[in-house]
């Protein structure tokens, strides 16, 4: 596995997914980076929604347009050969079926994507609503793909 | 100074500023993550313009776009009382100026977000030109506010 990392990384460079002489380290810190911008603005949505705090449409959407902008970045994050080289709770499942993984951050970009579009809609039970199934699209891919 | 933190982080969250329980480690690890997605992102674009790897207008303008979002949510990421609590490269003149500090991350905004639309003009020259004075706006913070 290891002695392969030269030739993937290689190959990723010359299909454009990923920057030019990228370490596996490099990218799982890159991965790490846009969960920890996605969580930052995830945590005060589920605040309001879950009532802790009161509920400011405003700013709910101002932190779903920066959410939805984070998965189609994230692919890159999961390039060939960076399952190690870090501490990573990335699981050895998602490069075994990359496809199933990719449809899966297909579906959370969708839904992150929905969950924008509808806050700036302004109606605040269908924030609610979008913003549990885009929580559904997060626990999906947990469940199978993230170390516990 | 320490004992004034929880006041601090108090008045940021009444102002909005920060998500609920904000503690001083978690707003540095936020800050951190938003400047490594910046730096994956530049880094490609620095290898173009130092001839590197072939000049790709298209993927200039797609991490150019990407670079441009980080700025206007990098503020929040230095909320008062977050000089300490994990390593940080962040100098404490930060905070003693934080109206220069402020008006130096404009300026990179202001930046970043002429690269991302000259980009999408498509003038190699001019994406160039651009490049490097979105990197001066860069310096001109590390210069006073970034430690060695």
């Amino acid at each position: 596995m290891r002695a392969m990392l030269p030739l993937s990384l290689a190959l990723l460079l010359a299909s454009g997914q990923t920057p030019a002489q990228t370490k596996p380290e490099d990218v799982i810190r890159y991965r790490k980076a846009q969960y920890t911008v996605l969580l930052w603005n995830w945590m005060p949505l589920n605040a309001m929604v879950r009532d802790r705090i009161p509920f400011d449409a405003a700013e709910f959407t101002r932190r779903a347009e920066r959410i939805a902008t984070v998965p189609p970045q994230l692919l890159e994050g999961f390039a060939e050969g960076s399952g190690e080289g870090a501490p990573t709770d990335a699981r050895p499942e998602i490069w075994k079926d990359f496809a199933d993984f990719t449809a899966k951050m297909k579906d959370l970009e969708r839904e992150t994507a929905a969950l924008a579009k509808i806050a700036r809609g302004g109606d605040e039970a269908a924030m609610r609503a979008q913003f549990a199934k885009t929580g559904q699209a997060c626990k999906a891919c947990h469940d199978k793909y993230k170390a516990e």
